[in-house]
């Protein structure tokens, strides 16, 4: 089933009614509505239009491996030319490199269709952003003029080479060498894996970064520096040398199947090291909250699809009585059913508000002329990106999972397609560090990390979005003042309590970024009902809008309520539960 | 990976110290310790020896279609004739009929340890006892003797011919025709689909359930009569007449995939009526307790399978600092990886002992000489029924969905087997009455449908557990008591407001049923803690069960507080969502 429809008109309202585009933008004079108007209509084209139909044959049909060389499903490598030549990959990056220097925010509403659209395709074009920026900003001038071009067109695509068995979610484990050349390249050996896109026949040639350990390098995160080792040397034309990089084997899945997700054996690979020895992790950070936030739009992309499958199937579908009338009813009219599908697109039209803010945050951060302002969009970023990364891939796992309960049994057959959500979305909570790692940077690091400083950016939005709001959301702005009340209230209070007990945030920063993330939409709900009601009150973009929020507060916000008893009882520790094991 | 152990040690505690069996049994006195505990053991064995070795192969080969002639993966058709040699398919059935008479607690136990070594696997047997508990109450003589030894013996399998394409949670819709043949017999046709075991190569005959309608049938569900037709008419050898009742397809799908799912072509087939003209969906709501039990305890059975493999790795792999120590730590140590797993733990001994408690009702309503004990176990059957089906399903995804968290990246791989048990798990919310389904039953029948009674009898219990948990557990005893007062209390609220509003229940059904469940595990750890107290202090079983018990209280139980929120706010309608749609 591919029916996917890019969600246009909620992002034009968005786009122009919530966020202010151009204007709001500190370059936005250089942009026009209707250009903005323009990609994202043909961006939702593309999308709907060339990835959507390849999504269910690419699951069916998955990645092949033989002889070292990938195969990827039929229809991926004549898309992935289309991607490059609709100008898709340059889309936010440096007009000076060839990009088109567009916002990140119409960066994250791609992502977001792209991901809604086939998940598995974004995997080859995902990671190259992260080589992008690595390379732009510690890359040395030889370097960036070798590889940059070439990647900001899509002509080659770019791996990250991170993990190894032993070393996941920490990388200072990380065992791979790189030793030396004369020639002030460096040879690297080791083994990599679940490497997105290590091998695949999409482009001529592949750019890897790989982080790996110098002789004289301190052990841990400390010691790891950055290196890019393509797939080609020289001009890195398919007829130029192979370097001893190999794809040892492909990774069998729950879900992303038409990802090649491989096993990568560097045998001596010439690399070239990128920034400073042992700064390799820090080369890394730098592109994270990018990297996050398209994670981010990954979960919503599954949360939007799959709710349009339901919402369909709901419209359409006929089973029981669900009033007083002889029946059979459609499913859209039974409440049950109408709860299933009113959450989640409350959280699906608040995440993408939500996430759309934190782009525009981006663009501010590393556009705007004026240093307090930055300063601001800095730590909002800082606050909200790992909170966008889990929350809303949790999003997309439980709205995938409500979609397929919409469809009862044919939910669990193949061919309704909504399943496919639900395996591919799953991932989207483990990798660019898991949600646990989320939490712990978000509550950790974020909130008790600089004595609050951070959060009461963020509390202050809360409260002027409270003030903003139209009269007739007096209710839901009280409520939001509540909960950023609450949210100050424990985080002073996880602070006290820390003090003794150092491992106690660790226990209930999953319920604290929930919370951050409910908080969060409530703030957004607001902001869109302040922008609906600068619309005509009976056009229908007002009147949904309205509806939704109404029942954002009275029917998902609650959970607030749990998370937040949750949070309080953190002083119980945890390991005794191990300690008493039978 | 295969490394399922069945959970002897807590089933012996639940059985002995918390139910009390044998004593505590109506026929108690005709069984001994020893004997339970025998078969627990034997039936922990045959699961994790048997059938747990066949659930990744029967996964990854799936069942096939040829010539209308389906073939189950390698090893089915072994583990099959081991099930009916150890006796487990007569386990619980009647001993005139060649049943071993035992508690229907042990059939409980035994359909866990099943689920969670191979779900799919009890598909095939999973029916019979549908068809065995229809045929025994309903089935003229002839049926009875020509059926019901070759189903309690195993030899022969069952399915249950319900759904059909436009028939699925609505009944009503059921097109299927029988017409009478001048032999008393019947020639049905039709076509129904989701069958499981339509076809396969486990057994000689297959017995077909089947709801049809009469030529004179009334419209909706009061016009379906239930009849039986064999696959091999006369003596049901396979040289036996082939009806003409034929597997036209099989379905693929997200999970059980060892299961034959078959679209099922009746063409004038031959069949027997079971019971009255017209009755034929009251025969088939006398099995659905057990029906729907046995359903919970496949959720049950993949919360308890995934969770074992998530601690044993946690035990074994080393990632990151938990503490102040220079790591890597062992994943256990990590207070948010602690988090997951004693969460887990807490719902899954939990809801095991909510099961089995529930299942001990079924052993008492069928056979205590007691009438008020009679009537008080059904009317706490009546309650539990839907509770533990969806309730305990639904952990069973949740738990499935933690455990593979615990792996990171590993989890998403197809090798670790836990992403296996997370696709296996979603169908179980699905059929026998989905979830939504299952909540309407519980509060607009159960609670509110009786003016209070049934709940009432509920309430009781809770507080009768309150009173006798021991003094260390005082807390939580108040707890218990403070839920039991917000349930009766929010469903009188129900019961007022839904006079005006008959759509407002079941807006909020979900929820209502979430916290009766959360209500009812609380009960259930308050019970457990008082086991716990006859032991001695420092066993390990005591003080493990004493540290769950807590960790609920604290870290779980707080999810009622979201429940009971978002019931208070029932009054708001859904259905203006829909109308404002854009």
């Amino acid at each position: 089933m591919n029916s996917y429809r890019a969600p246009i008109e909620d992002l034009r309202f968005l786009v122009f009614d919530v966020l202010g585009l151009p204007e709001s933008l500190p370059a936005g004079d250089a942009l026009d509505r209707e250009l903005i108007g323009q990609v994202i209509e043909e961006a939702g084209r593309f999308c709907a239009g060339v990835l959507a139909p390849l999504n269910a044959s690419g699951d069916r049909e998955a990645c092949t491996l033989a002889d070292g060389e990938v195969r990827t499903p039929q229809g991926f490598p004549a898309a992935y030319k289309a991607y490059c030549d609709g100008g898709w990959a340059a889309l936010a990056c440096d007009p000076e490199l060839g990009g088109q220097g567009l916002p990140i925010v119409l960066r994250a509403a791609l992502d977001e269709m792209m991901a809604a659209s086939n998940h598995a395709f974004t995997m080859y074009p995902g990671l190259a952003h992260g080589a992008y920026e690595a390379l732009r900003h510690h890359g040395s001038d030889a370097l960036k003029a070798r590889f940059l071009p070439n990647i900001v067109s899509g002509e080659w695509l770019a791996t990250m080479c991170l993990t190894e068995p032993q070393a996941g979610s920490d990388l200072g484990q990380i065992r791979t060498m790189a030793q030396p050349r004369a020639d002030g390249s460096w040879s690297i050996t080791g083994t990599k894996i679940f490497i997105s896109g290590g091998e695949h026949d999409l482009t001529e040639n592949i750019v890897h970064l790989v982080l790996a350990r110098t002789p004289d390098a301190p052990p841990g995160t400390r010691g790891l520096s950055l290196f890019v080792a393509p797939k080609h040397l020289d001009d890195g034309r398919r007829s130029d040398p192979r370097n001893a990089i190999r794809c040892e084997g492909l990774e069998h899945k729950m879900g992303i199947r038409a990802s090649a997700t491989c096993v990568m054996r560097f045998e001596q690979a010439q690399g070239w090291m990128i920034g400073e020895p042992h700064r390799g992790l820090a080369a890394m950070f730098l592109m994270m909250n990018a990297a996050r936030l398209h994670v981010g739009m990954q979960g919503l992309g599954h949360a939007e699809a799959a709710l349009q499958l339901a919402r369909a199937y709901a419209a359409e579908r006929r089973q029981g009585r669900a009033g007083a009338g002889a029946g059979p009813d459609l499913l859209s009219a039974h409440p049950s059913v109408q709860r299933l599908i009113a959450d989640q697109r409350a959280l699906v039209e608040g995440g993408r508000a939500l996430a759309l803010w934190t782009a525009y945050q981006i663009d501010v951060a590393e556009t705007s002329g004026d240093a307090e302002a930055r300063q601001r969009a800095d730590a909002l970023l800082a606050l909200l990106t790992p909170v966008v990364k889990a929350f809303l891939t949790e999003l997309g796992s439980e709205c995938a999972d409500r979609a397929l309960q919409v469809f009862g049994g044919y939910g669990f057959m193949v061919e309704t397609g909504v399943e496919q959500h639900l395996r591919d979305a799953r991932i989207a909570r483990i990798y660019e560090g898991t949600n646990e790692i989320q939490a712990l940077d978000l509550l950790r690091r974020k909130v008790l990390g600089d004595g609050g400083a951070t959060l009461a950016r963020f509390v202050e939005e809360m409260r002027a979005s409270a003030d903003a709001a139209p009269g007739e959301a007096s209710t839901r702005a009280d409520s939001t003042r509540a909960l950023a009340d609450e949210l100050l209230g424990l985080s002073q209070w996880l602070g006290t309590e820390s003090a003794d007990d150092a491992m106690l945030p660790a226990r209930v920063a999953g319920e604290f970024l929930r919370l951050t993330g409910l908080a969060a939409l409530a703030m957004m709900w607001l902001k869109i009902e302040a922008a609906a009601a600068r619309r005509a009150d009976d056009e229908p973009m007002a009147r949904s809008k309205r509806a939704l929020s109404m029942h954002y507060f009275d029917y998902v916000l609650p959970q607030a309520h749990a998370c937040a008893a949750i949070v309080r009882n953190a002083r119980t520790p945890t390991d005794t539960v191990f300690a008493g094991e039978p």
